[in-house]
């Protein structure tokens, strides 16, 4: 997992989310979108596991102004490292889900990304790739979905214009006057969001007590069990102190696993 | 000049405005705004002087589910004859013009078009070609000018994302739950605003007295001081009872047009 250097995100003109795109497959695609972001002043850029590996040369041709995105970008093998760093997680799709994750459409969720990235949160908005879109377990680490409200009768946008719409939205809620606004770093309360990461890992710590004691049954439901799950500890928004106490109320619990 | 029919209208899903496209070179980029118009409940399109002719296949190929809106295009040899009918226009441009058409941001503009077409009036919305965008000629011919705040630093988007962004904010002035709303033709008001061609016939009008006096000097200024003129015309918003006061008023002007 690479973390952003303080000098890397100072590199960038101001605060802005991430962009993560999942299994894209076009390098036109992922080109295109950088494209796109960059018209609106989003520049950071990560991949998990392109179709075509990385670099690719036809990301670079389509990006062209926006080669700069392309260079920058950050490649990971799971989603789960790619939001590691991120204290909020946006993921963007048309289609209604089983999970309680809140559904908002794109301005009310730029405006929340606008409030965490004021408080000097990291925020990753997920793009789903060219064929399937996110699937329900990349949803399931998500705080918000966000939902482009389509015609419903012809609803399918493709990657690169889902990058523009969101991009644009966020232009809208923090607009290019806003530059000098707020020194985002220095505003952290004290007691910070958890990055994803350490969400992650107190998640993992229960499902593993839970499996010890057979919860999860039958075991043909184990994956709606476990994604509605990692969706409820992800929608909490867990401080970083809560995290650490509830690491130790599940080690507390699982010593008692071998009973019942 | 051709008139879309009560039935056409009828046709589409609910009143929307139509996009002109001015001089589009590739079908590609047709295709792929027409898509755009309909992932967003508008299918009114209409062309000035495609520079492939028309119909084209590629726009067709690249239109996809979105072929009813290729199928349903207008074709025109000049903007004024795509412009004729309608009463409100609307022209999508990045730069500053020399005119004094205000410029308004797209939810502004979006909200304007929503109000005309609330009151009957029929809305186009211009689109320039790759090459060049819209003219300053083309933009005299505007209410209004939509311009969409992009990072002054990688400015310039492309024809399809231009409409796409333009329908997606008309989307979200008229949300598709407003489906059932007005019946738009029966509040014209009594003294309903001109349609363009009406306008133009009053600007030209004007023009040509003017030209008998000798008004426009010297006369490598005449293209900038015709445009002022129409684009003050065009804000006007002349009711079709005023144009038809006007008309009067320049034929009454220009009999004097022999003395000094």
């Amino acid at each position: 997992m690479k973390r952003i250097s303080r000098s890397e995100a100072a590199a960038h003109v101001r605060p802005a989310p991430v962009f993560v795109l999942v299994e894209p497959q076009m390098g036109e695609n992922i080109g295109a979108a950088a494209r796109a972001m960059l018209n609106f002043g989003v520049s950071g850029l990560r991949l998990v596991n392109p179709r075509d590996g990385w670099p690719n040369p036809k990301a670079t041709a389509m990006a062209s102004g926006a080669a700069s995105v392309i260079d920058g970008a950050q490649v990971f093998s799971t989603l789960d490292a790619a939001i590691a760093d991120c204290q909020f997680v946006v993921a963007t799709t048309a289609r209604m889900r089983e999970l309680a994750t809140p559904m908002l459409e794109p301005e009310a969720a730029l405006k929340r990304v606008s409030e965490k990235i004021a408080m000097g949160d990291r925020v990753a908005i997920l793009f789903g790739g060219e064929r399937n879109g996110l699937s329900s377990d990349d949803v399931a680490r998500a705080d918000v979905i966000l939902s482009v409200p389509t015609n419903p009768a012809f609803a399918s946008i493709n990657l690169a214009q889902a990058a523009l719409l969101v991009a644009y939205e966020w232009a809208r809620v923090r607009p290019f006057a806003d530059e000098a606004a707020e020194t985002a770093a220095n505003r952290r309360p004290q007691d910070a969001p958890a990055a994803r990461a350490d969400v992650d890992r107190l998640y993992q710590h229960l499902e593993t007590a839970l499996d010890a004691r057979g919860y999860f049954f039958p075991v043909e439901m184990r994956g709606v069990m476990t994604r509605n799950l990692r969706a409820a500890f992800v929608r909490a928004g867990f401080s970083e102190s809560e995290v650490r106490t509830l690491h130790g109320v599940f080690k507390s619990l699982s010593r008692k696993g071998d009973e019942a």
